[in-house]
């Protein structure tokens, strides 16, 4: 029937069936409404161009505006006209409104945590501007793969394992963010460029090997794969996925049970150590780590969790425990948190 | 005081130490009582030569006997001279017990597996042959994080993700199996053979670049630790602690909810659709797994499980599914499970 239709490239096909799947599901849980605008983010590489053409292409089909948003890092010479080319792409694809963003990076936690940190605020002020609840961000599985890998390797813990979600509803002001291609190959991406005539920006800092991402996607992924088999981009995005899902369920379980575990009073907050006892311990982790953020705002580590927990598994009657602006201490059969004097001893 | 007393070497120590721990929580448990036996599973390589080394030494200082089993897997010429070598050196260290058992390694699930399964049979036999109820492996950090780093690799899930346990229960008749040196290097145990004059035995085998553990040991780490830098090993051994944990607990609620969800009936077991729409997925997957586990012993594969999911979460209508052994159906309110009449279609 379609005989006269051209044939669409495949990799163009599977941009846009990730980019439809993504907003349908977004339109379903209401994290977006018929009208809204949707923001891609883009950079100009090969990942966020075919983004921005699948959701030019997509958007509008599903009742939904699209526009894009361009955070020029300025952290390297020519970034404004890098900028400029990517908004006239996005708007020779039928984006718009097209927002340039020029930020200033700052050096907190090192160059790629605070251009990310820049970045994101850049997204969120952008969106803010112009009224979008969302906001599409390309990463691939490539991505994901990276992000597992680096997480695991740092032994930062299974929340730095669980990857990237490809739907995250704002916890503050701020739009969702979206990423539809995590189980898409970058290749994928590039091929899709290169079928719709679409030329992408090669960021130089991609193969700059002090980035710590960069060596592990050009020196670690290629010897992975040569020594274990092609599939290894695959298998880490797929044990994140896991990995996603479990850490969520023992979240939502610490949740639940934390009201019935908790007293508050004047000083703080006080957990049941018979209750915190009864518990596995991964949970009993979750249920202190939960107390102090939500009372304290302080995110503790593992070791200091471990510490607190001792309290309760192995009790010879220890004296507090000081944590950053908070002291836990066992009374009896609670264990207690209380904000610590600033500049005050121990 | 001790002034005399020559210096012990760092390396013992932390040897002895670690099997002085483990050996404490094995009686704390009452995994083991005084007076019993345990064994250690010795090769004659470095690690299980240490472990045998530290075992005589500390097992008796807490009312234990130690002896040691050898396990010839006849897979190389020589490997009784090895086995007989190995033998000597446990009766030297004053082990008794020493039971050298010859054994016929088959070759289902690979080279490794087939060898891991009739080594483990054979300790088993041993075990209840001596009536030992304790079995130490020679296990270390360095075998920990290659273990993780295959599992994660070949994206098994986070079951593969957690490791080894230090001490594991027999969940059917056999000893109890304990690792103690999991938290210790290979060169700590290598030093500590050198350090007592104990020769150990260096297995061909380590260096064979066909089994993939040994391309993950050899090419993998090393390029591993060049391109983050040292601490990798320790990072995966300590994220495979707390993946451990996590899916501890998740199990743990599983089994709890399992009762309160399944219905058994002459022709299987149900689940109430309602109460697995109202977990989370992680735990609904276990509910699956774990019915169809304990009713007809069969191991649902992630796929499987996924689509037995959908029975609960994607349900239109569709028919019943067939997995190995048993079929899956949506009746109502309820999911149930019926064993498959063999050759039956479908």
């Amino acid at each position: 029937m379609n005989t006269e239709r051209p044939r669409l490239d495949p990799a163009v096909a599977a941009v846009r069936l990730a980019v439809r799947t993504l907003l349908a599901r977004a339109l379903d849980e209401q994290v977006v409404a018929l009208g809204d605008l949707v923001l891609v983010a883009l950079s100009g590489g090969a990942d966020s161009l075919a983004l921005a053409a699948a959701t030019a292409f997509e958007a509008p089909k599903q009742g939904l505006r699209a526009g894009a948003v361009v955070v020029d890092h300025a952290l390297q010479a020519g970034s404004e006209a890098v900028a400029a080319r990517a908004s006239r792409q996005a708007a020779e694809l039928g984006l718009a409104p097209v927002v340039v963003d020029r930020v200033d990076v700052g050096t907190v936690g090192g160059p790629e945590a605070a251009a990310r940190e820049a970045r994101y605020a850049s997204i969120t002020s952008v969106a803010s501007a112009t009224g979008a609840r969302l906001v599409l961000l390309g990463h691939t599985l490539d991505d994901q793969a990276e992000t597992v890998l680096l997480g695991l390797l740092r032994g930062s813990g299974p929340d730095s394992l669980t990857g990237m979600a490809p739907l995250v509803r704002p916890d503050r002001p701020g739009p969702a963010l979206a990423r539809p291609m995590l189980a898409l190959r970058r290749a994928t991406t590039r091929q899709a460029c290169a079928a719709s005539g679409l030329a992408p920006w090669d960021d130089p800092q991609n193969d700059d090997p002090t980035y710590t991402r960069v060596r592990v996607r050009n020196a670690l992924m290629p010897v992975l794969e040569r020594e274990l088999g092609p599939g290894v981009p695959e298998a880490l995005a797929r044990t994140a996925d896991q990995l996603r899902e479990d850490s969520a369920a023992l979240d939502h379980f610490a949740e639940e049970m934390a009201e019935d575990l908790a007293e508050h009073s004047e000083a703080g907050i006080s957990l049941s150590v018979p209750q915190l006892a009864a518990n596995p311990p991964a949970l009993r982790q979750r249920l202190v780590r939960l107390a102090v953020e939500s009372e304290f705002g302080v995110t503790l580590s593992r070791l200091q969790t471990l510490e607190v927990c001792r309290l309760v598994t192995d009790w010879r009657g220890q004296g507090p425990i000081d944590l950053p602006g908070v002291r836990a201490t066992r009374t009896g059969e609670r264990v207690s948190f209380a904000a610590r004097e600033p500049h005050a001893g121990g």
